[in-house]
């Protein structure tokens, strides 16, 4: 048996019939986290601006960019979204943003790939509107930590693997 | 001074006036990796199917979505690209894939964020062709290693950084 | 209690959770008229072509845009519609055109940003193919005459505002 | 002659010939109002979040939204933006929000679409975030203020208009 | 009566109400064929590069293309599809590739037009790709093979039409 | 030597860097045709509406997907278009739509993708408007007629496959 049920017996990409899969309550969490420079870091407190602006900036984008996952990921099902809730933290000690992001759906497709879209929207917002002061900020452990519902079941992210 | 060019005195987002700048040519690298768990790296080495159409689909996704940077970022300008590059390669004694794209334009704004962005969307259909086997894979180390071209001159990641 | 929905408790922006409201049918109205300066008024009855050519565009792209609402309103849910009707009718005593557009769907989310974004965007579409003659155009009036469906139920502008 | 230039001699619809026009230094300034009942006028200075909330998401709106003003405006030239800038300004005595949004790009095609668009967008934003409070908001005098630049010359409303 | 279901009776285009057509299973079956001059057949079985590749990039092509039929085509419904598969198949004696694109969603509106479009977009994908060789290639015969479900029933191309 | 441009060396699809070629004047025309049965045909002259009305939504469709070639074409540039115009002609004696569509760009790559996109959506879009007299359409011969410009030079279609 073929493990990617993406590829066709012959290798063809596709995406996959979930047409006899049955509609569930659906729910994905997805996190990740920009690594600053001390230069951000400390520019993101000395500024006049409120430094939430940027923040809101890339939440804004990251709930945008759930709701456009299919459009992203070549075989990825276009569903409806019935929420996406997202929050970048500035962990200043940690020199660093973290972003999660919560996606739910009634359907027949899981939303992992909207969770995780919307994280890494949310970064690459970030990205953008602080690599004018510097360049080396570095995305990472974008993963999914916790999805509800189809027939896979639920999925939590192992305890080691969750430092 | 304001040290976000994206926010404007009073904290208003704003795309930045780069009607002024000078076009030159500007290019950018920038990669990522996935981490595979085991049972993914088995199954891309046991499948009957080529595990490059795995690599493939990811390559066809990158490009697209290096297009749509600007539809994702809300800030980032809307340009013309000349050329996207991405490579999607299996490295099985370390379990993952690692992914770089490259990017330029002749322009008045970088192309990082389009280099970004081909990495991620690249990663995330990676992520999601391989999901179904097992959903522990984390994305990890997506930044910028190089860039040239613009009034910031010439970028590139320092050596300690880039393991 | 806050009163914005679209904004949680410390502020983060998000689309809210509609899992658990219930499917009814959905329908909403809305309207728009561009004041046309007379010379555009006199340019849509002298001309050899057909004066209701610029109507037909407008509302091609009224109805086009209707279903792209979810794209340009960040915490709008995105959703099938069943009905996208619009009319944009030229009102020659009155120097204007009145647009309206009438959306319905049977889901968990009102209809009213996809009407509302249909009038909009056959309001900007007769902007632009009219503005080489005068640049004078207004937009205005642009709301809801009327809702059904949903847990807030009916709603209907009042006669005093619906002159 | 026929006055619609996005019109040829028989009436099918056309993106007009920019291919011999100059390349200059465009801008566009677009200004509209929505008109908030009490309700939310109450509700925008009485939450424990902060109002200016909703004005930055729909100010991210209407920046991405400009840059897809071709994609919602059939006859409208994609180009690439050189600059936008958009103001949400609460102006609580007169209950109503006032936008403005202001669009730059060096090139043969004017940005008045572009930057009427970010206010339309924005308008949205401002009517979904605050429709679940009342739903007797108009969206008033959608209008270009001011355009520099391109054959045409430069354009100011009239003082008689801009009351 | 008026044939055109997509004209109301003063010709307004319209996205016709499916409100109240019942949810069955849909499925269409669409195809077309790139015909190829001998310069490009013989460049697919001379170059070092694995054939395939053209084919594999035109499929992803197409999947992706079909999730946005309702994008391109004004008066289709936006829906949410379970199943595109596609096949793009070198018929190296005929000096053709064949496209077949089969779609499926349950639901209230047929999925013919998501199957015509990712066949469509397969197609210039891959005129796109061998263009640089030679642009003498045609693309043929594009239309609906079958389609199951709805109000209408089942269709099936007639045998004569079907060489 | 690799014939195909969009692949490198080993097989990766890639945009192929247009950085170093020229800016020239391109242009290209495209066409296609879209046969119609009989009872189309006859309900194309039968109808109270003006049969004009769904070539005209064509033509909007059509040139609207010009712009979006590159969202569509994995590989294709994304590029600034400085005109399209597009013609939908009912041929009633041959039974057939004929769909021209001509598309122009300063720039660095062609704009024979473009042309050939807004043909395909304008068949597609006459498709969907017929379908429900009769679902046995084709598409045919949707190929370059000429094109201008560029390295390549002038490209013209032979005589003697213009029939």
């Amino acid at each position: 048996m073929e493990p990617f049920s993406h590829l066709d017996d012959l290798g063809h990409p596709r995406m996959v019939d979930v047409g006899g899969k049955e509609r569930t309550a659906r729910e994905a969490l997805a996190e990740g986290v920009v690594l600053l420079p001390q230069t951000i870091r400390d520019a993101l407190f000395s500024g006049t601006t409120d430094k939430g602006d940027v923040m809101k900036v890339a939440e804004v984008a990251g709930i945008m960019a759930a709701k456009k996952a299919s459009e992203l990921i070549p075989l990825c099902h276009n569903i409806s979204l019935d929420k996406v809730e997202i929050h970048c933290e500035l962990l200043p000690k940690e020199n660093r943003i973290k972003i999660t992001c919560n996606a739910a759906s009634k359907g027949v497709t899981g939303v992992e790939m909207e969770a995780l879209t919307g994280v890494m929207a949310a970064a690459l917002t970030v990205y953008d509107m602080c690599k004018g002061i510097d360049k080396g900020m570095v995305i990472q452990n974008v993963r999914l930590l916790h999805k509800i519902g189809g027939k896979s079941g639920d999925y939590r992210v192992s305890e080691e693997e969750h430092e």
